[in-house]
Protein backbone atom coordinates (compact mmCIF):
# COMPACT_ATOMS: atom_id res chain seq x y z
CA UNK A 1 0.00 0.00 0.00
CA UNK A 2 0.84 3.53 -0.83
CA UNK A 3 1.52 5.60 2.11
CA UNK A 4 -1.42 8.13 2.16
CA UNK A 5 -0.25 11.55 0.35
CA UNK A 6 0.22 14.56 2.99
CA UNK A 7 -2.47 16.97 2.45
CA UNK A 8 -0.67 20.33 1.78
CA UNK A 9 -3.52 22.60 1.79
CA UNK A 10 -3.50 25.81 3.78
CA UNK A 11 -5.75 24.13 6.15
CA UNK A 12 -3.39 21.18 7.19
CA UNK A 13 -0.68 23.82 7.38
CA UNK A 14 -2.53 25.97 9.77
CA UNK A 15 -2.86 23.52 12.47
CA UNK A 16 -3.26 24.79 16.12
CA UNK A 17 -0.15 24.57 18.28
CA UNK A 18 -0.81 24.36 21.80
CA UNK A 19 1.38 25.48 24.99
CA UNK A 20 -0.67 23.84 27.72
CA UNK A 21 -0.31 24.82 31.53
CA UNK A 22 1.63 21.91 32.16
CA UNK A 23 4.87 23.17 29.88
CA UNK A 24 4.42 26.07 31.34
CA UNK A 25 4.89 24.78 34.49
CA UNK A 26 7.85 22.58 33.69
CA UNK A 27 9.95 25.59 31.76
CA UNK A 28 9.08 27.73 35.06
CA UNK A 29 10.21 25.18 37.46
CA UNK A 30 7.23 25.65 39.35
CA UNK A 31 3.51 24.84 39.24
CA UNK A 32 1.29 27.33 39.63
CA UNK A 33 -1.63 27.48 42.11
CA UNK A 34 -4.48 30.31 43.59
CA UNK A 35 -3.96 30.92 46.88
CA UNK A 36 -7.32 32.90 48.11
CA UNK A 37 -7.15 34.94 51.25
CA UNK A 38 -10.14 35.64 52.64
CA UNK A 39 -11.13 37.73 55.45
CA UNK A 40 -13.12 40.99 56.79
CA UNK A 41 -11.68 44.64 55.64
CA UNK A 42 -8.63 45.24 57.89
CA UNK A 43 -7.64 41.55 58.37
CA UNK A 44 -4.60 41.75 56.68
CA UNK A 45 -5.22 40.03 53.60
CA UNK A 46 -4.02 42.13 51.15
CA UNK A 47 -0.86 42.55 53.12
CA UNK A 48 -0.38 38.94 53.70
CA UNK A 49 -0.52 38.18 50.23
CA UNK A 50 1.87 40.75 48.83
CA UNK A 51 4.47 39.99 51.50
CA UNK A 52 4.19 36.11 49.97
CA UNK A 53 4.28 37.52 46.85
CA UNK A 54 7.55 38.90 47.79
CA UNK A 55 8.89 35.84 49.58
CA UNK A 56 8.23 33.59 46.19
CA UNK A 57 9.12 36.16 43.75
CA UNK A 58 12.95 36.32 45.15
CA UNK A 59 12.61 32.57 44.77
CA UNK A 60 12.48 33.00 41.36
CA UNK A 61 8.57 32.15 40.92
CA UNK A 62 6.02 33.90 38.50
CA UNK A 63 3.60 35.36 40.48
CA UNK A 64 0.71 37.77 40.71
CA UNK A 65 -1.75 39.19 43.24
CA UNK A 66 -5.55 40.13 42.39
CA UNK A 67 -6.41 42.47 44.83
CA UNK A 68 -9.20 45.68 45.00
CA UNK A 69 -6.13 47.89 43.62
CA UNK A 70 -6.18 46.31 40.51
CA UNK A 71 -9.26 44.82 39.74
CA UNK A 72 -11.85 47.27 41.19
CA UNK A 73 -11.31 50.17 39.04
CA UNK A 74 -10.42 47.89 35.85
CA UNK A 75 -12.01 44.51 35.04
CA UNK A 76 -14.85 45.18 37.74
CA UNK A 77 -15.08 48.65 37.59
CA UNK A 78 -18.82 48.72 36.41
CA UNK A 79 -19.49 46.41 39.66
CA UNK A 80 -21.11 47.64 42.52
CA UNK A 81 -21.86 46.44 46.39
CA UNK A 82 -25.01 44.78 46.13
CA UNK A 83 -25.20 41.20 46.88
CA UNK A 84 -25.49 41.05 42.58
CA UNK A 85 -22.42 42.81 42.08
CA UNK A 86 -20.23 41.44 44.44
CA UNK A 87 -21.22 37.67 43.43
CA UNK A 88 -20.80 38.81 40.00
CA UNK A 89 -17.01 40.54 41.48
CA UNK A 90 -16.07 37.19 42.82
CA UNK A 91 -17.27 35.20 39.57
CA UNK A 92 -15.10 37.55 37.54
CA UNK A 93 -11.81 37.45 40.00
CA UNK A 94 -12.39 33.45 40.30
CA UNK A 95 -12.26 33.30 36.38
CA UNK A 96 -9.56 35.76 35.94
CA UNK A 97 -7.51 33.87 38.72
CA UNK A 98 -7.67 30.50 36.93
CA UNK A 99 -6.88 32.09 33.25
CA UNK A 100 -3.51 33.55 35.80
CA UNK A 101 -2.92 29.90 37.10
CA UNK A 102 -3.36 28.26 33.42
CA UNK A 103 -0.69 30.77 32.45
CA UNK A 104 1.62 28.95 34.85
CA UNK A 105 1.67 32.28 37.73
CA UNK A 106 1.01 31.70 41.67
CA UNK A 107 -2.03 33.74 41.77
CA UNK A 108 -3.02 35.21 44.87
CA UNK A 109 -6.54 37.33 45.74
CA UNK A 110 -6.61 39.26 48.31
CA UNK A 111 -10.72 40.38 48.56
CA UNK A 112 -12.98 40.09 51.48
CA UNK A 113 -14.93 37.12 49.62
CA UNK A 114 -17.49 36.83 52.50
CA UNK A 115 -20.19 34.87 51.15
CA UNK A 116 -19.07 30.63 51.28
CA UNK A 117 -21.52 30.15 48.06
CA UNK A 118 -18.84 32.19 46.13
CA UNK A 119 -15.73 30.35 47.69
CA UNK A 120 -17.00 27.40 46.56
CA UNK A 121 -17.75 28.03 43.06
CA UNK A 122 -13.99 29.89 42.71
CA UNK A 123 -12.59 26.81 44.24
CA UNK A 124 -14.80 24.31 42.05
CA UNK A 125 -13.53 26.11 39.24
CA UNK A 126 -10.30 25.21 39.55
CA UNK A 127 -8.54 21.45 39.11
CA UNK A 128 -8.72 19.80 42.48
CA UNK A 129 -5.78 21.30 44.96
CA UNK A 130 -5.06 24.13 42.70
CA UNK A 131 -6.60 26.46 45.32
CA UNK A 132 -5.93 27.24 48.21
CA UNK A 133 -8.29 28.77 51.09
CA UNK A 134 -6.49 31.02 53.77
CA UNK A 135 -8.84 32.62 56.29
CA UNK A 136 -7.34 35.97 57.42
CA UNK A 137 -9.06 35.74 61.19
CA UNK A 138 -9.03 38.83 62.80
CA UNK A 139 -11.54 39.93 65.37
CA UNK A 140 -14.52 42.67 64.04
CA UNK A 141 -13.39 44.84 67.24
CA UNK A 142 -9.49 44.84 66.38
CA UNK A 143 -10.36 45.57 62.34
CA UNK A 144 -12.78 48.10 63.06
CA UNK A 145 -10.31 49.89 65.55
CA UNK A 146 -7.47 49.65 62.91
CA UNK A 147 -9.93 50.97 60.11
CA UNK A 148 -6.97 51.55 58.14
CA UNK A 149 -9.15 53.24 55.01
CA UNK A 150 -11.69 54.94 57.43
CA UNK A 151 -14.70 52.52 56.13
CA UNK A 152 -15.54 51.34 59.45
CA UNK A 153 -16.66 54.29 60.77
CA UNK A 154 -18.39 55.21 57.65
CA UNK A 155 -20.38 52.32 58.06
CA UNK A 156 -21.02 53.15 61.30
CA UNK A 157 -22.79 56.35 60.30
CA UNK A 158 -24.14 54.78 57.81
CA UNK A 159 -22.76 56.57 54.51
CA UNK A 160 -21.64 52.57 53.50
CA UNK A 161 -24.43 50.05 52.89
CA UNK A 162 -23.37 46.77 53.18
CA UNK A 163 -20.54 46.73 54.68
CA UNK A 164 -18.84 43.11 55.62
CA UNK A 165 -19.07 42.93 59.51
CA UNK A 166 -21.40 45.54 59.79
CA UNK A 167 -24.17 45.54 58.14
CA UNK A 168 -23.48 42.42 55.60
CA UNK A 169 -23.06 39.16 56.93
CA UNK A 170 -19.08 37.58 56.78
CA UNK A 171 -19.23 34.06 56.64
CA UNK A 172 -16.93 32.40 57.90
CA UNK A 173 -14.43 29.06 56.33
CA UNK A 174 -14.98 26.12 57.90
CA UNK A 175 -12.55 24.13 56.88
CA UNK A 176 -9.98 26.59 55.01
CA UNK A 177 -6.87 25.25 54.08
CA UNK A 178 -5.06 27.60 56.43
CA UNK A 179 -6.75 29.95 59.63
CA UNK A 180 -4.10 32.63 60.23
CA UNK A 181 -4.64 34.82 63.37
CA UNK A 182 -3.66 37.89 62.24
CA UNK A 183 -4.12 40.06 65.48
CA UNK A 184 -1.80 37.19 67.37
CA UNK A 185 1.08 36.35 64.54
CA UNK A 186 3.80 38.96 62.99
CA UNK A 187 3.98 39.43 59.37
CA UNK A 188 6.39 37.44 59.41
CA UNK A 189 5.16 34.71 61.51
CA UNK A 190 1.77 34.91 58.90
CA UNK A 191 4.04 34.53 55.66
CA UNK A 192 6.24 31.20 57.00
CA UNK A 193 2.79 30.17 57.43
CA UNK A 194 1.90 30.51 54.24
CA UNK A 195 5.19 29.55 52.65
CA UNK A 196 5.27 26.32 55.10
CA UNK A 197 1.54 24.89 53.71
CA UNK A 198 2.91 25.45 50.08
CA UNK A 199 5.87 23.77 50.61
CA UNK A 200 4.01 20.81 52.29
CA UNK A 201 1.87 20.37 49.13
CA UNK A 202 4.61 20.20 46.67
CA UNK A 203 3.95 24.09 45.34
CA UNK A 204 7.35 25.36 45.00
CA UNK A 205 9.31 22.18 44.31
CA UNK A 206 10.41 22.01 40.71
CA UNK A 207 7.24 20.64 38.52
CA UNK A 208 7.19 17.41 37.21
CA UNK B 1 19.56 65.41 68.06
CA UNK B 2 18.00 61.65 68.67
CA UNK B 3 16.67 59.56 66.17
CA UNK B 4 13.19 59.12 66.09
CA UNK B 5 12.15 55.71 67.87
CA UNK B 6 11.08 52.50 65.02
CA UNK B 7 7.24 52.75 65.51
CA UNK B 8 7.04 49.01 66.82
CA UNK B 9 3.50 48.59 65.94
CA UNK B 10 1.44 46.16 64.12
CA UNK B 11 0.56 48.78 61.44
CA UNK B 12 4.21 49.10 60.59
CA UNK B 13 5.47 45.68 61.05
CA UNK B 14 2.60 44.94 58.12
CA UNK B 15 4.19 47.01 55.67
CA UNK B 16 2.90 46.61 52.02
CA UNK B 17 5.58 44.61 49.74
CA UNK B 18 5.14 45.11 46.36
CA UNK B 19 6.34 43.14 43.27
CA UNK B 20 6.14 45.35 40.19
CA UNK B 21 6.12 44.68 36.47
CA UNK B 22 9.72 45.99 36.35
CA UNK B 23 10.89 43.14 38.51
CA UNK B 24 9.07 40.61 37.00
CA UNK B 25 10.32 41.56 33.78
CA UNK B 26 13.87 41.46 35.45
CA UNK B 27 13.37 37.83 36.64
CA UNK B 28 12.11 36.25 33.47
CA UNK B 29 14.57 38.26 31.38
CA UNK B 30 12.10 39.73 29.25
CA UNK B 31 9.91 42.19 28.42
CA UNK B 32 5.83 41.91 28.62
CA UNK B 33 3.55 42.89 25.77
CA UNK B 34 -0.06 42.32 24.78
CA UNK B 35 -0.35 41.50 20.99
CA UNK B 36 -3.60 42.08 19.55
CA UNK B 37 -5.03 40.23 16.83
CA UNK B 38 -8.14 41.14 14.71
CA UNK B 39 -9.72 40.19 11.93
CA UNK B 40 -13.08 38.08 10.45
CA UNK B 41 -13.85 34.83 11.79
CA UNK B 42 -11.70 32.43 9.98
CA UNK B 43 -8.82 35.01 9.23
CA UNK B 44 -6.32 32.86 11.38
CA UNK B 45 -6.22 34.88 14.38
CA UNK B 46 -6.45 32.07 16.58
CA UNK B 47 -4.14 29.87 15.22
CA UNK B 48 -1.85 32.29 14.39
CA UNK B 49 -1.57 33.91 17.66
CA UNK B 50 -0.93 29.69 19.24
CA UNK B 51 1.49 29.11 16.33
CA UNK B 52 3.58 32.74 17.76
CA UNK B 53 3.03 31.65 21.34
CA UNK B 54 4.52 28.36 20.62
CA UNK B 55 7.80 29.66 18.89
CA UNK B 56 7.99 32.42 21.99
CA UNK B 57 7.57 29.42 24.42
CA UNK B 58 10.26 27.60 22.95
CA UNK B 59 12.20 30.38 23.49
CA UNK B 60 12.02 30.40 27.30
CA UNK B 61 9.40 33.07 27.34
CA UNK B 62 6.25 33.86 29.59
CA UNK B 63 3.04 33.83 27.47
CA UNK B 64 -0.49 33.06 27.03
CA UNK B 65 -3.41 33.31 24.88
CA UNK B 66 -6.85 35.17 25.61
CA UNK B 67 -9.28 33.85 23.13
CA UNK B 68 -12.82 32.48 22.60
CA UNK B 69 -11.96 29.04 24.26
CA UNK B 70 -11.03 30.40 27.31
CA UNK B 71 -12.93 33.24 27.86
CA UNK B 72 -16.38 32.59 25.97
CA UNK B 73 -17.02 30.11 28.40
CA UNK B 74 -15.41 31.66 31.49
CA UNK B 75 -15.55 35.59 32.37
CA UNK B 76 -17.79 36.27 29.26
CA UNK B 77 -19.80 33.48 30.01
CA UNK B 78 -22.87 35.48 30.63
CA UNK B 79 -22.53 38.13 27.34
CA UNK B 80 -24.45 37.66 24.29
CA UNK B 81 -23.34 38.98 20.81
CA UNK B 82 -25.09 42.36 21.25
CA UNK B 83 -22.87 45.28 20.17
CA UNK B 84 -23.26 45.83 23.80
CA UNK B 85 -22.41 42.35 25.02
CA UNK B 86 -19.54 42.57 22.74
CA UNK B 87 -18.26 46.05 23.39
CA UNK B 88 -18.07 44.62 27.58
CA UNK B 89 -16.49 41.50 26.31
CA UNK B 90 -13.43 43.38 24.62
CA UNK B 91 -13.42 46.11 27.63
CA UNK B 92 -13.04 42.90 29.90
CA UNK B 93 -10.63 40.95 27.71
CA UNK B 94 -8.29 44.27 27.56
CA UNK B 95 -8.49 44.60 31.46
CA UNK B 96 -7.41 40.90 31.68
CA UNK B 97 -5.09 41.36 28.91
CA UNK B 98 -3.86 44.77 31.26
CA UNK B 99 -3.28 42.18 34.45
CA UNK B 100 -1.39 39.57 32.75
CA UNK B 101 0.41 42.47 31.10
CA UNK B 102 1.55 43.52 35.16
CA UNK B 103 2.16 39.59 35.67
CA UNK B 104 4.71 39.70 33.12
CA UNK B 105 3.40 37.76 30.56
CA UNK B 106 3.10 37.86 27.02
CA UNK B 107 -0.48 37.96 26.06
CA UNK B 108 -2.04 37.62 22.68
CA UNK B 109 -5.22 37.99 22.20
CA UNK B 110 -7.69 36.50 19.67
CA UNK B 111 -10.73 37.97 18.78
CA UNK B 112 -12.75 39.32 15.74
CA UNK B 113 -12.73 42.74 17.73
CA UNK B 114 -14.80 44.40 15.27
CA UNK B 115 -15.11 47.59 16.15
CA UNK B 116 -11.99 50.59 16.22
CA UNK B 117 -13.33 52.01 19.19
CA UNK B 118 -12.80 49.11 21.41
CA UNK B 119 -9.40 48.09 19.93
CA UNK B 120 -9.07 52.12 20.85
CA UNK B 121 -9.98 51.66 24.27
CA UNK B 122 -7.64 48.21 24.73
CA UNK B 123 -4.41 49.97 23.23
CA UNK B 124 -5.35 52.83 25.79
CA UNK B 125 -5.47 50.74 28.45
CA UNK B 126 -1.57 49.92 28.25
CA UNK B 127 1.32 51.86 28.49
CA UNK B 128 2.59 53.06 25.19
CA UNK B 129 4.10 50.79 23.22
CA UNK B 130 3.03 48.07 24.87
CA UNK B 131 0.00 47.05 22.61
CA UNK B 132 0.59 45.92 19.29
CA UNK B 133 -2.20 45.23 16.82
CA UNK B 134 -2.22 42.70 14.09
CA UNK B 135 -4.69 42.54 11.48
CA UNK B 136 -4.98 39.60 9.95
CA UNK B 137 -6.70 40.47 6.91
CA UNK B 138 -7.92 37.78 4.56
CA UNK B 139 -11.06 38.56 2.15
CA UNK B 140 -14.34 37.44 3.03
CA UNK B 141 -15.46 35.14 0.47
CA UNK B 142 -12.54 33.39 1.59
CA UNK B 143 -13.15 33.27 5.31
CA UNK B 144 -16.28 32.61 3.78
CA UNK B 145 -15.41 29.26 1.75
CA UNK B 146 -13.17 28.29 4.60
CA UNK B 147 -16.10 28.47 7.23
CA UNK B 148 -14.07 26.14 9.58
CA UNK B 149 -16.83 26.37 12.40
CA UNK B 150 -19.89 25.86 10.08
CA UNK B 151 -21.43 29.65 11.04
CA UNK B 152 -21.14 31.67 7.97
CA UNK B 153 -23.59 29.68 6.57
CA UNK B 154 -25.83 29.66 9.42
CA UNK B 155 -25.44 33.73 9.53
CA UNK B 156 -26.13 33.81 5.50
CA UNK B 157 -29.74 31.69 7.08
CA UNK B 158 -30.32 34.06 9.56
CA UNK B 159 -29.92 31.76 12.24
CA UNK B 160 -27.11 33.59 13.76
CA UNK B 161 -27.54 37.38 13.83
CA UNK B 162 -25.12 40.27 14.31
CA UNK B 163 -22.19 38.05 12.89
CA UNK B 164 -19.25 40.22 11.23
CA UNK B 165 -19.08 40.52 7.51
CA UNK B 166 -22.45 39.47 7.06
CA UNK B 167 -24.85 41.44 9.09
CA UNK B 168 -22.70 43.22 11.39
CA UNK B 169 -19.78 45.36 10.22
CA UNK B 170 -15.65 44.78 10.69
CA UNK B 171 -14.51 47.73 11.02
CA UNK B 172 -10.96 47.44 9.43
CA UNK B 173 -7.73 48.93 11.33
CA UNK B 174 -6.53 52.12 9.25
CA UNK B 175 -3.11 51.54 11.17
CA UNK B 176 -2.22 48.55 12.29
CA UNK B 177 1.64 47.50 13.79
CA UNK B 178 1.69 44.66 11.43
CA UNK B 179 -0.90 43.44 8.69
CA UNK B 180 -0.85 39.75 7.98
CA UNK B 181 -2.82 38.23 4.56
CA UNK B 182 -3.49 35.14 5.59
CA UNK B 183 -4.63 34.27 2.37
CA UNK B 184 -1.48 34.47 0.54
CA UNK B 185 1.35 33.47 3.76
CA UNK B 186 1.96 30.33 5.08
CA UNK B 187 1.71 30.12 8.60
CA UNK B 188 5.29 29.99 9.04
CA UNK B 189 5.72 33.21 6.92
CA UNK B 190 3.16 34.41 9.45
CA UNK B 191 4.74 33.89 12.38
CA UNK B 192 8.36 34.58 11.07
CA UNK B 193 7.03 38.34 10.96
CA UNK B 194 5.26 38.69 14.06
CA UNK B 195 8.12 37.57 15.61
CA UNK B 196 10.29 40.01 13.31
CA UNK B 197 8.39 43.16 14.54
CA UNK B 198 8.53 41.59 18.36
CA UNK B 199 12.42 41.77 17.63
CA UNK B 200 12.58 45.28 15.99
CA UNK B 201 10.95 46.56 18.81
CA UNK B 202 12.88 44.73 21.26
CA UNK B 203 10.30 42.71 23.24
CA UNK B 204 12.81 39.67 22.72
CA UNK B 205 15.80 40.75 24.02
CA UNK B 206 16.37 40.98 27.63
CA UNK B 207 14.59 43.46 29.85
CA UNK B 208 16.31 46.41 31.29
Amino acid sequence: MNKPMPDKSVHTVWHRATVTRQRREKKNAHKSVVIWFTGLSGSGKSTLAHAVEEQLHQRGLNTFVLDGDNVRHGLCSDLGFSDQDRKENIRRISETAKLLLEAGVITLTAFISPFKAERSIARSLMPYGDFIEIHCFCPLPVCEQRDVKGLYKKARLGEIKDFTGISSPYEEPENPDLRIDTNLLTLEQSVQQVISLLQARNFLSAAE
